[in-house]
Parts: C-alpha cells; structure tokens; sequence
C-alpha cells in the first residue's frame, strides 16, 4: 500500500505528522511525502520545512491520500496542479483522507459533494459552501472519505483508519508505542469546553487565519 | 526568546513537531531546528526528512532546549557533538526539556542526575542508569528540566510549558487553535491500560527498539 501525504506552502505541521506517525506504521505501507515539486516545502510559520521526497506527477494513484490543513491561503485554485492531482488520485485510491481545513480541498476538487465531513471547527461553515455536509465530530467517515477537525485531530484519525485497515490490535500497538495517553493540561479544546471569551477572539479573527 | 528543537539521525518526529505546534507559539519566541550540520536530517523511519535551518555551532545559547526520542541508536556518546553542544547550551538555558528517549540524551549530558524525569515507557529503567529518578507519569517538571514520556507526550508537555511561561489563557488559546481535544479510538496509550499480551509484544522487541 502506498500512503501519500500531501504538503503545500503554509501547511500545518501537526497536520501532516499525526497521521503520519499514527497511519503511518501500517504494516507492509509505503509513506511518501509528495507536493507540486520535489523539495523542501514550508509550513504556515515558516520555521519548519519538510521535505517532499517525490513531486505529485510521481504519485499518481496512492492507496491512501492525507491532505494536511493549514490556516491559509490554500491552494483552492480548481485547476491548479493540486486540486488537479486530487481528482485524478482520488479517482484510484481506497481512502482519501484529510486532517483540519485540508477537507478545504478536497471539498474545493469536488470529492465531498453531498458527503458528510468535518474541518478546523473555524472553517466548518467554509465547509458547507463547498458542497459537504459538515458535522462537528473529530473524525467522520464516510464511504471512503476520512476527514478530521483541527490540527491535532489527524492523530485520532490515524489510529481510526489504522484500525478499520490493520485490525483493532495494529491500531492500539500504535498507540501503545506513541504512548497516545492524552492528559491535556487544560480544558480548552473545542469551542464547545473553551472559555467564551477565547472562542470569541478566534472567531474574531478567522478571517486572517483562513485567508 | 530563542527555541531551539535539535534533530539527529533517526529522530521521531511527532516528538519534535509536538511540541513545535504548541511551545512554538509562544508569543515573541522564535523557533529554529538545529542539527550537528544544517540541511535535511532524516527519522527513525527514513520516509521523513525535517530540515534543521541552523548548525548547533550557530545556536549555543537557546533559551528553551526542546530535544525528541527515537527508537534508537542514539547520539549518546559523551564527548559527541550533540552531548557537548547540550551540556553548554543548558548551562545559559532558561528551560531543557525533552519527549521519549531525548530524556536519554540529556540524561547521558549528566543533565539530571538526581532529578525526577520520565521517558517513553520502554526506557524508564535505561533512564535510572543514567542517574535520573525516573517517574511514570506524562510530563515531568523538575526545576528548570521539563521531561515528557513517548512520542505523542510531547503535546501535552508543549501545552504545559507554555501555560507555565505565558500564563493559563495563552496556553488555552493554543489548545484551541490545535482543537486539541483528544478521543482516541482505543484506551491503549500506556502499559497500564493497554491489554497485556500487547504490552509483552513490546517488552519482547524493546532491544531492537531502542539499540
């Protein structure tokens, strides 16, 4: 099997390495870090850069496509070579999976008409516009699409879809060995359990975090 | 403030970007990837390569040392690169932290002799060799020496420090914005709770991990 994980220019880190630690280690699974060219690509900050070992035109039809989120600009452009290379690889593949506003993309190329699905909890009404039926859970799956909500969410989307593939006890030997045991310092996840007056200063400035 | 997250050959990157996506929002800190010689540096798994923008000759005085784990072998030799560069460095350092086996490194730097500190689950008694008074649990703070256990701890550690230097609500925000509201699938992320014949699994391979 063959796992592509998608990068592209301000893409978020943990995005890409959740699932990547997590899925991953799916036995007999090949992982390749892919983007428009070959090299180096940075992430939303700019001080971390992960190497894209093949360019897109190489990977034409992974088993399993992740496509990492990141607060913006995306690369939405429908016949840009990313949104290209999704419909043509979606067109192949078993899974075709996304962690944050990554589903962004997969809804901008199409794949998500109709489909249930989730987002970075900021982007989920930018959901809805393009076509998805967007839910508040951390991971949703349906038929072959795996989305999940923010940033870190893409861990539980790992061990999610590693288990549906590998088996149940492939996917707790994993969270066994990433010692995935969470025990967050505080309380302030979601929208729903952080305090008012954070959400609101993020919802306050959504509009520079997704454009 | 300077962070400085040092890469070496066969890192595990979910230990590194962990805690980048959370302490590395620390307001007006600037996050740099170190390595012996700047340019890519690849993971335990060989399909990863993060780039290290700077040499450690270039960093010698970072205010927070973030050092990641991996299965091993380790640059634990005394008097190599890596060891010399962290006994200096964490003589100016505000904070030396660690995730997984880095505990191990700083450990070896003679960093934590009599210190509570913890590691991946697998080398708590490695890290007692070392001089250290391991515990169990997920992040352990010890004056300045902040040791977090395996791979995915390193989140939970960046969300702890972070509240620590840049109070309560900062942390919170980042919670937040990473939607860090953890579900796992399963409730296998320790030896405590994983099923036993897992965790034997483990124990049985845990030479060809770590050496």
């Amino acid at each position: 099997m063959q796992i592509a994980i998608v990068l592209y220019d301000r893409f978020t880190a943990l995005d890409a390495v959740g699932p990547y630690e997590t899925l991953g280690r799916l036995p007999d699974a090949e992982t390749v870090f892919v983007a428009e060219e070959a090299g180096p690509v940075r992430n939303d900050s700019g001080n971390l850069a992960l190497l894209a070992d093949r360019a897109l035109a190489e990977v034409p039809h992974p088993d399993i496509i992740v496509v990492p989120g990141g607060p913006g600009p995306l690369p939405l452009a429908a016949d840009g070579p990313l949104l290209t290379w999704l419909r043509t690889a979606d067109a192949a593949s078993t899974w075709t999976t996304s962690v944050c506003t990554g589903s962004l993309l997969l809804a901008a190329a199409g794949l998500l008409r109709g489909r249930r699905a989730t987002s970075h909890w900021l982007a989920l009404e930018e959901l809805k516009r393009h076509g998805a039926d967007p839910t508040g859970e951390r991971v949703v799956t349906d038929g072959k699409y795996v989305t999940a909500a923010g940033v870190s969410s893409g861990i539980d989307m790992g061990l999610t879809l590693l288990g549906r593939i590998a088996g149940d006890d492939h996917a707790r030997l994993v969270q066994l060995g990433t010692e995935y045991d969470p025990q967050p310092p505080y309380d302030a996840g979601s929208p729903e359990k952080a305090p008012a007056h954070l959400v609101e200063l993020f919802r306050e400035h959504s509009g520079v975090i997704l454009t």
